[in-house]
């Protein structure tokens, strides 16, 4: 809890973040409604591919889109410039297709509260009483819900990039960013799948590479990174962006990993647990199977990616990690890598507003704005 | 079979189309290459990712590159030029991207004669002894592959297109392409689902929409269109195009949809009768319904969608289309779009080679070449 007064300034900050962020979804609002259109131009049937983003996009945070939209003003761009709008539209929906095709690979019920959109689509099915497996014909409609997203992502970047002093280098990180994402989520499912029994600090060094790559750049450094690059950041000021962006992303991701184990539902919109059903092998598991008794190891492996684990099971495998120090060495790790972040951030060269609106925002997303 | 001499010309088109596929092949595996190495500086463990696009876009024809390439030419590009090399590239990765979701869609086994993707993911996990289901893990897999190959053919055609006279119209009408061809996905998938009982007028009216914008545009329509844009084609020759490829794509899938049906397997990479058990409602289905007297309906309807018809019931289904004279019907419309589309490209306003080489690919789309 701050001691001090706030500063007068913040107020203003405040409310030009919440009016971005009323812009942005207006816009994407509108962009959406033009997609619907041109489906509706084809079919009136192939309208509920564009209706399923619509419905999902309305429930972000925006937490990429405003990184972006700071990230922005600390290189100098103008906080009411059309591109940066528009940057962050591809944002969140680049977010939501990755979340599509995700809830699927995690065969996840639920996102932001809600049906996922392969149950949606599953739900649908069976409740018009058509013919073949309601499951099938899911998965199949959130994936291609999921690349229509994808594409649209992308559609909507390019123009926010073509208009601006960068458009090949903006391009080249968005790029990146896609890759990274799909690679690291493909390391996520492997790690789930391949039989275990690595030393632990291989397993630590997997469970990192994944959350870099599938999380921690594409939820931090590359929204804020795109950000600075549309408005003609130098490669000074990224390097400070990522000094800051680097470590908030990787305790963001924790504090995620920390939720899918220990709850909460009303915070992540999904059940308790859900991760260890998956077989998640996260920092938080690496550390356990390196701090456990061998007899331990053992029942947490076979706990883990079983899909039946009840109420007990899992608050029994929840003991396992919080006994061993599993967690608190995450919890740690998150405070050590705030700090780092938001040290990083005083030293970044930039005007204050933008400092204090990326310190802001920094401890919402480390939980310390309370 | 042509009664004139050949014209002295053809061969040199015909080698430098042979020169066009060579090099963007070799063009291909290169940026494969490139990308590769950008996974494994993720992990090693990515690469799979991109081995598996590397091993799908060996086996194409290169139809929609070809068309491109002399679509390009057509308006004046430069055949050695780098653009239509890469924009060649794009289609093949686009092409790629579909065939490996749409065959989870289909739960298709094999993919021009090979396992596809998701199967491909599925033996490797199985013959790894990993855990948890096989299955599963194909199709998540190959979800994955599939968006970073979307993600890969955007990229390269960007690149093509920024270098080009037109990037913003060009990138549109891939945009286009990319939004038509999920759509006419989702349609197909829909259709395959609905309670039946549409009136036969409807039911055509459906097949021909799932034809034009799953197929018929994005194989031949735009790929043609696409090469001219990036050569800066004006509206006219765009329309003369268009009228020669639009029955030349609708065509070419309702040959298709008779290969679903009726065989053949060195031509289709696929099991007879597959379109059967996937329950594809086409237009050679459409006509059947409305020729068909009412027990026959009856019989179709039950099989379609059927995953368990044998060779027997194939048969079966195989005699009602043929005996009612739905085949024929088809393969009148083929005949035909062929000839239409051949007349639009004798009045195409372009010079004679491109005009001979669009001729003969034709011909080897339509089956006339022999």
């Amino acid at each position: 809890v701050p001691a001090t007064a706030p500063d007068p300034s913040l107020r203003d900050n405040s409310d030009r973040e919440l009016s971005y962020v009323r812009d942005l979804e207006a816009r994407m609002a509108d962009l959406l409604e033009g997609y619907r259109q041109r489906a509706d131009s084809i079919s009136a049937s192939a309208t509920p591919l564009v209706d399923a983003i619509a419905t999902l996009v309305r429930g972000g945070k925006r937490m990429r889109a405003v990184l972006a939209w700071w990230g922005w003003q600390g290189a100098g761009g103008n906080p009411d410039d059309q591109r940066i709008l528009d940057a962050g539209v591809a944002l969140e929906l680049f977010q939501a297709a990755a979340l599509i095709h995700d809830d699927i690979l995690d065969r996840s019920d639920t996102r932001r509260g809600a049906p996922s959109i392969h149950r949606r689509f599953e739900q649908h099915h069976r409740q018009s009483g058509w013919r073949q497996d309601p499951g099938h014909f899911g998965v199949s409609s959130a994936i291609l819900t999921g690349d229509l997203c994808l594409s649209l992502s992308e559609e909507v970047f390019a123009s926010a990039a073509d208009a601006s002093v960068n458009p090949v280098g903006a391009r080249a990180l968005f790029n990146e960013m896609r890759f990274e994402v799909m690679a690291g989520q493909y390391l996520d499912i492997l790690d789930e799948v391949e039989v275990p029994g690595q030393d632990p600090a291989e397993a630590l060094q997997r469970a990192r590479t994944v959350l870099r790559f599938k999380s921690a750049r594409y939820s931090a450094v590359h929204p804020l990174g795109l950000g600075g690059l549309l408005a003609g950041a130098g490669e000074d000021l990224l390097a400070h962006y990522q000094r800051f962006s680097s470590p908030l992303g990787e305790a963001f991701q924790l504090q995620d990993d920390l939720l899918g184990v220990f709850g909460n539902t009303v915070l992540t919109g999904k059940p308790a647990g859900d991760d260890l059903r998956e077989g998640k092998r996260t920092e938080l598991v690496a550390h356990a199977l390196a701090l456990l008794p061998a007899g331990q190891v053992a029942e947490l492996e076979s706990g883990l990616g079983d899909p039946g684990l009840d109420h007990d099971a899992v608050a029994r495998l929840q003991g396992l990690l919080e006994d061993c120090g599993a967690r608190a060495r995450v919890e740690r790790d998150v405070l050590e890598l705030g700090d780092r972040s938001l040290d990083a951030l005083a030293q970044a060269p930039m005007d204050d507003g933008a400092r204090e609106g990326l310190g802001r925002l920094a401890r919402r997303i480390l939980r310390r704005d309370h």
